[in-house]
């Protein structure tokens, strides 16, 4: 989870450089058009052409039988949990999962479950961690019904879970009996990372989703995808939730928009982030975690600079980036220019020399 | 409730007269265009200017302290309902409420409520139904405290309750310490059809929203107001179910040009209905309820042909219409003209000429 | 629902006659001495002698392949819900159901779940009244998943089901798919007094349950019964509501106690009700329900005398008895005999002549 | 969590000694006796005279206002959980609490809670840690509101909360505007063992309960208490969980014979624990933690005997005693005597011996 951006500090210019998070990129004027031109219909009968294609677009992609169109990820993750589990189940997922610390325990007032928190660096575990964490078969314990895995990993410092790990955290699941999902909020950062197919990437998992306004760029949405029989009930929790709304083609036109146009550029984000890890790393006192995709994390500590302090004094200078934890988060996204990075590493080299 | 539309009869053409419901109508060209104009911002903490504005437009309009943007009326009356009751308390509303039939009992998969469905005419009830419907405050009997309300009442033929009986159950609430929340699904077509200002008609209620999606004519949206407290409460709520969106300026300046343009025109639609109900009226046989706002129920079956076979034929020639029980609902909106009731009317008369 | 009994007049004797409840019968000497001498060990793993004797002689009994031991008949009803149905489902069942009135909303508060609540004389509702109750099975409605029962019928003055009407309700609830559920805490008073073996009567129920703590006369415990993968699931809720007990063989010795020497003796209380209908019905001014079992229910308003004033008239003599709504519930047990009913007409003939 | 005792292996005769758990003792001749002879009424109208002593003498032990008797512990902490807490919020309590493990995830089903799971040894954790998990007050961070702490802490090794530890934790929780809530399953234990007053002990706490079926040797039975509000709420949770029972006099009266009979005596059952401890630190290879109260957890890796081996050979010899995660633990309680503790030593020295 992000803080909201702290209230700028006195005397602060407007943002120029958002680094602050990939969730904040506006609706380019083209992607506009394409909502504005969208065909419309009814959604909650089926009758809006623009989330159907959507949707159809989604299962293909992911390689399941169905999706559906939601208003946003949390809501994907909250119907996936309520759908797969029952009230007394436990869901297995990282100690920094999402759905943990930033969905204000909706996975326990809506569907009854506990998570078990497990460890591991950046955001993953490994299958032996999560074989240590299954519980006896008793009436006392908590029956497990769920994995849940981030991919990317967004605490993790938006790390690339391995294939190799992901095929053998699912052999445990299918072991035991679990079903399985992936918060794939920054999934296409994954794909486009390793150059490995999203279908085969998520193969294992029963449900997935993907979130259309981080890097993908719409102004909102998110869609979920697997089985028929799954999506059957989760249309009920839409429903019930309040997600099923009417006209929603409009929105649904911007996350089309960004499957064809957004996906590939996200790889230059990853350079810039790269491009921003070499800079920083190159300034004695930084540590800088090596990015696997969009998500840089650093710490100034060795500088004599604070990290609240470099925050503050980017802001003053138009540069908002987060902080999380003791670190800095950057987050680099279509707002984002490799000018842009040069020029943000200059600020911190100047800030840096104060200090 | 209204259920799908049935699948059109083989040999149907395309719905040329959608009588089916105000929930279908469609973003008009100038409503896309103030829609893609909109400025935006991450709503999520307080940035989008479009969405604030219209939160604070709706607070004065319904002279509460404060609003809450979200995807659609069901969030509304389960954040509405989740923020006033704890589980296991009782909430009072009429037998065919909306929450009772159609938002597959989240009130209680979440909020953990049961509701105490009242009877009454025309979805309404009146204080000695209210009164009689106390529990006596005992260990065993769930806790009510809450009382709602739909006004329009829906499945009571869009009927509006006269002020004095809004104002009586309201005073019964109070006796017993309960919350007061309003459906205003369609609120604004009483305002219209009585002239009084919608901040006096809700000023009994605790909490009350608007559905954009209606006869206000937006493809998606709805607002819920009430005290700062309670609203700050729901915004909890909204991040839990996944309501919170990014930048959802895009759909809200979609409802602030409803709020301009869309809402003294509904007259025009009360109008067409009265229109509707006075030709209804003169075709013997057909059993015509009086509309107060833009709903007309009618029941056919004197005339020899069933509901069922009536709105079949009407489809068959472009006209949909939908069956709620027994009875034919039509529904008057912004997509229907006079001349297009002029014209089922003439449809009706034929087909029952041929009966 | 009972009330507690009202606090005592001012001058008011010690209560000599009780009338007020079955619930309020006290274990017998021979009882207390076959609770002392219950062999014991731990209900939680199964090493309870006692308690899986009961088990097995109710599994026995109700024709069902196993049976567990609760707290109450409360325990039972809600374990029944939270196994049969997930979170937004709905529950059938009569408007007057205990699970409505008497059980604090935890059907909802617990297991998500809506009551459809019928209509229909004495607490007992027609097929045909069923059938009408049956939704769409559209994504806005509540999914229909459970028909409930309650044999007798309490509020309906201990009604006796037609085996009838209830072979024609469950008819319509396996047509629709759903499970069939049993309040059954004076089911014996039903067998009784109709010679239907207990098993045949609720042959066509998934689950049921008989209350120890009524006619039968124990202190504690209930006992439900039905499919072993029921109760597999139902042992789960036991565990997780605090429903296992340690030594509970105590208590199950009461009920055992119960099954042996407190069935038979029923008749005794449903002669002694015909007693008290016949002797009531003499008196002018009185009007009487006939009743099945042990429940009678009067309105003395006839005589000039309200219910509430008989009620504490007869508290001041030492006589206690409940009300119901405006009516008078007189409730025969193993701690009232013919006698006592002989005795309490005579009052009650006293103070009619008085009024 | 104590799973159930593994079945015993071929050819075990009956078990003599049993160091499995406290939960198995058997109720005494003199505790049965003052349960046949009890008084007894209908609990749920406070008309039980043994009930209402058992709860003022419990709420005059702990000095709080009110107390509620219940059917077992886990009841209590899920009565307590809901009533301090409402759906979405933390509950902060150590990763071994028996909530997490061992009730069946029933704080989220229920209560809709999440469990932010602490570390620390022995069950125990400090100011510090506690601290460093409090979440900021965001949207998007589910709300904390309770703090629970088990003393003893069972996983722990019935480990006792040093008084200095347990008030600072407290001060933390009050900082932070949180409930606070002892599971004093085994609080006795502490209270014998440290000479400090329950009352002093539990003073920082708005809920503790006590469990009457552990080393208080009672069939079944806890008793949680509180301000006279909190016990008002948990009472309408009783009822709805089927917590309430009738003539529930019968057990409250082993509860007060233990009160007045096995609490002093616990320091037996420490003495015991302390002296198996002692020999078997004697014992080479033998890994044993120093206990603070009745419970002994060692490993006798080191002898090249596995836990398990040692488990099964001494159940063939009539000793049952339980595993928990790779260890052995030992649970003394009235059911074991000094001669039993010698004769276990002696019998694990000879398997050592022949390892």
């Amino acid at each position: 989870m992000v803080h909201a951006p702290a209230r700028p500090p006195v005397g602060a210019p407007p943002v120029r450089i958002n680094l602050y998070s990939d969730t904040q990129t506006r609706p380019t004027a083209a992607m506009r058009d394409a909502m504005m031109a969208a065909e419309v219909g009814d959604e909650q009968f089926g009758d809006d052409p623009t989330v159907t294609a959507l949707c159809d677009r989604m299962a293909g992609l992911m390689g399941k039988e169905a999706a559906i169109f939601l208003p946003s990820g949390t809501m994907c993750n909250v119907i996936a949990i309520v759908t797969h589990c029952r009230p007394g189940d436990e869901v297995l997922a990282h100690e920094t999962a999402h759905i943990l610390s930033s969905e204000g325990g909706v996975h326990a007032a809506l569907a009854g479950t506990q998570i078990h928190p497990l460890q591991g660096a950046r955001g993953m575990f490994s299958a032996e961690t999560l074989r240590a964490a299954i519980r006896p078969r008793t009436r006392h314990a908590p029956p497990q019904s769920l994995l849940e895995v981030e991919q990317t990993a967004n605490i993790g410092g938006g790390a690339v879970w391995p294939q190799a790990e992901l095929d053998a955290v699912v052999a445990v699941a299918r072991e035991e009996g679990w079903a399985t999902h992936m918060d794939g909020a920054r999934l296409m950062n994954a794909v486009v990372a390793t150059g490995i197919p999203a279908k085969e990437m998520v193969a294992g998992f029963d449900s997935v989703w993907l979130d259309f306004t981080k890097g993908l760029g719409a102004p909102l949405g998110a869609v979920l995808a697997g089985s028929s029989e799954f999506i059957d009930t989760a249309w009920r929790w839409k429903q019930r939730l309040g997600g099923a709304m009417r006209q929603a083609g409009i929105c649904a036109a911007g996350c089309l928009y960004a499957l064809d146009h957004h996906i590939d550029r996200l790889a230059e984000d990853h350079a810039n982030a790269k491009a921003l890890a070499r800079g920083l790393r190159q300034i004695p006192g930084i540590a800088v975690e090596e990015p696997d995709t969009n998500l840089v994390f650093f710490d100034p500590a060795g500088t004599g600079l604070a990290s609240a302090e470099l925050v503050k004094a980017l802001r003053l200078q138009g540069v908002q980036i987060s902080m999380l934890g003791g670190r800095i988060r950057a987050c680099l996204h279509l707002d984002v220019t490799a000018a842009m990075v040069e020029e943000t590493l200059g600020l911190i080299r100047a800030e840096v020399a104060k200090a």
